[in-house]
């Protein structure tokens, strides 16, 4: 039998490798697992059931701002991909070709989708003819493929899995409208069910989508290193794509007018983003809103007169619990309690129960948090119900306070070139600081440092001071940082 | 604007041409589009939301015998596929191929997954060391691709959305018993839900699975031709994958031994089943169970006095049957009430309520069935919320009994060889014969009429007669029909 420490002691610390962590802690808490596809990951039940919750509740406020789901074909004709050029530029490199069906040579190659604007927008063509059929506000849960050398499981793999909204409007102003919206919707989803503090902005010319007018971005702070992390994106790809792939409708004048454009999307990538903000030493900590176990039940006893007693309460405080929330009564016989506790301290299961003999005899169960560590309360079992609700809400409020507080301390003012570039050696976090616009010296930083303009905030301060690279005129403050 | 009769006039009539009448009454309702890409189609948001309620229904029933999800790669090398020397004979014909990434040939091809034993039993062979890991039981929703050449909406497409469960166990008869298990889950999920009667049964060697021990299968009768429609399946693999794949365990006793694998798959064709079997010359009609919209409200007014009343009782209405029913209000003003009637009855919505200055006068609504043509009957809205509620659930037992007495009607014991290509000519229907067992008759009538043994009923009659084709003593009662 496994000894309890043995099982903690596997799993390195975060400050002896923070990278070597994440990938262990991914493989022991079994979010995911090696594949025998170069590139893929395996999203197993414990980390699909995690999506799972996640996309029920993105889904339900996605179709809230009257967005209806639809599915696309996986295969993308070369011809189609390559209409719009800057889109084709920016995808070509990445692209996974079938040019063989069956025992045939395709006459044409197909893509496997790396991002569906270029199968989509012939479809609205056909879809769009006046006024009256618009906007068409769509959304696909799928997965995209975008060839990729050094996979990291959730971050950067060949294939994963998202969703892919796309708009067509009337206007200019509309998608503009809709393109924030749907950032606005990405942010309240990441912070208030994955406890994540973001900083929403639009991205420099060099950062944006490939094709569009205007990238809109949350950006989150990682644990560990304290790099930043896209977390998810929002297009006003303008009328690029209405004129490559002439969709046209006809006004209320009865003219003719192209249309414009949004897409936007979240991925799977957000769970690693969990991984790193939220996880300690001990493994993950999830938030309730989202944790595929939000209680764990931990039976304890020695001999078989004090099993029956503590199995019977187990039973009853897992059947009153059902009903409130996802609850687990972990009833395996060949591992100790404390091998239990470590497990689901690894898999951040919010809250543990613990049920021995006296628990039992005193009416009572051992309520122990996983994010505060060494603390355990006794709950009478009347009250547990309401107990372990609020315990749960407390426990999101504390996750993102927590991330809040790492943001902020990891957060600078920067205001001379050279101290952005220490700071950026060292992962000492993201550096506030003033840009005059110039591509120039974007491109500069980026290749001296490796940081890259995380965005532009929405939120400016009322005075803009010099660019901290060349001393020009600021025109924003910008996020600078490395990027996952 | 359009006239009411013109736009029914656009669909054929079933008679005329059965064919043509399922491709225009799905592009017509708006489930599915023709696509850019050859062999494919596009699930419009009708279409995918139909999708969705089924999902979510046989999603939680799987669920509730003990499956979790997960998620395997969309790519198999192609030295996994061809592992299994049955199973990539089978498929190879069909696959279509990466090989290319980015800019490079790739070195190993890789298959777009036409079903993925080949990929998920390489991580069996990880998870399992023990029989304490045994069974496991793993469900995954995802889109494959077959390569196809006569593309049909729904029926037949190169790529189609389906959820394919895959477990392994200790033992054969755990294996069985998981399989039969889920073709149960099956049935009762396609007659419950889609009000679609099936015929469960076996397949033979001959039609079964590429690589499986036994094929389970529900065949169900579709309208028009009165062909069948394979509509799920269910497959026994006993040992085949565990050790071509080296799936192995250490038994109680220390004893290394092979698992047993099932595979079992439900497709969106359910969906063509569903037209097929319900519709009319009116178009779809959706079982209320799945349906999209299970009640449509039309306003009925024309002077603008009578439309503000209209439309406030149309709005306190939807909002009486928001929390019970799923509920459309359709305040298009470019339409007329007759337009949108025949508009809701193309798309098969089970429930119109028409709302116009009279029934505002008598607070009523007057209530039409889809499902029974002619019948309008006035219902007090007080009572409105039970009485939709009851209709609702008429009309699903309705739908299923149509569709039985159709599947009683058109099958028949036939006895003469004669008779049955006769029968098979004339799309006559079912054909209940019986069969010495011999590949050779089961070949020879398929060469010969094009019927094929769809299955081998569960239930077979006491006494068994002569093989239809030989005059051999009978093995089994089987199925023969032409099928989609």
């Amino acid at each position: 039998m496994t000894t309890d420490r043995k099982y903690v002691e596997e799993l390195i610390e975060q400050e002896d490798d923070f990278d070597r962590w994440y990938v262990e802690v991914i493989q022991k808490a079994e979010l995911a697992d090696e594949s025998p596809v170069r590139g893929t990951r395996v999203i197993r039940p414990y980390g699909f059931a995690l999506w799972e919750n996640m996309q029920a509740e993105l889904d339900r406020r996605i179709k809230a701002t009257g967005v209806q789901n639809a599915y696309f074909p996986l295969f993308i004709p070369k011809s189609f991909l390559e209409r719009e050029a800057e889109h084709i530029k920016g995808f070509a490199p990445e692209v996974a070709w079938v040019t063989r069906g069956g025992d045939k040579e395709l006459e044409e190659w197909l893509a496997v989708r790396p991002t569906s604007e270029s199968i989509i927008c012939p479809m609205f063509a056909r879809w769009v003819q006046s006024y009256r059929d618009l906007p068409i506000l769509i959304n696909q849960w799928c997965s995209v493929v975008r060839w990729e050398e050094r996979p990291r499981a959730f971050l950067r793999t060949l294939e994963f899995l998202w969703q892919e909204g796309h708009t067509v409007h009337a206007t200019l102003e509309e998608a503009e409208e809709r393109a924030r919206l749907m950032l606005e919707v990405y942010r309240d989803f990441v912070e208030s069910e994955l406890a994540i503090p973001v900083i929403p902005g639009q991205k420099t010319e060099s950062e944006k989508f490939a094709g569009a007018l205007r990238t809109y971005t949350i950006e989150a702070m990682m644990g560990g290193k304290h790099w930043a992390l896209q977390s998810a994106t929002s297009h006003n790809l303008g009328d690029h794509f209405g004129k490559v792939f002439d969709i046209t409708f006809l006004d209320r004048e009865g003219k003719r007018r192209y249309v414009f454009n949004t897409s936007w999307g979240l991925s799977h990538r957000t769970i690693g983003a969990m991984v790193m903000v939220h996880g300690d030493d001990r493994g993950l900590k999830l938030p309730p809103r989202v944790a595929p176990i939000q209680v764990v039940i931990v039976p304890i006893w020695r001999k078989d007169e004090e099993r029956r007693q503590v199995e019977e309460t187990v039973d009853r405080v897992r059947a009153m619990l059902r009903r409130a929330v996802r609850v687990h009564a972990d009833l395996r016989d060949d591992k100790t309690p404390g091998w239990k506790f470590n497990d689901w301290d690894l898999k951040g299961v919010p809250i543990r129960l613990e049920i021995g003999p006296r628990d039992v005899a005193s009416d009572q169960v051992t309520l122990v948090r996983r994010d505060v560590l060494g603390q355990r309360q006794a709950v009478p079992i009347a009250n547990l119900v309401g107990a372990v609700q609020s315990e749960l809400e407390s426990i999101q409020v504390s996750l993102f306070r927590a991330a809040r507080a790492m943001l902020e301390r990891y957060t600078e003012d920067v205001r001379d070139y050279e101290v952005l570039k220490e700071r950026v050696a060292t992962n000492a976090g993201f550096n506030r600081a003033f840009w005059c616009g110039d591509p120039a010296c974007e491109a500069r930083v980026k290749a001296e440092t490796k940081a890259t303009v995380r965005c532009i905030p929405f939120e400016q301060p009322a005075e803009l001071e010099p660019c901290l690279v060349c001393g020009a005129p600021g025109k924003y403050q910008v996020i600078w940082a490395r990027a996952y």
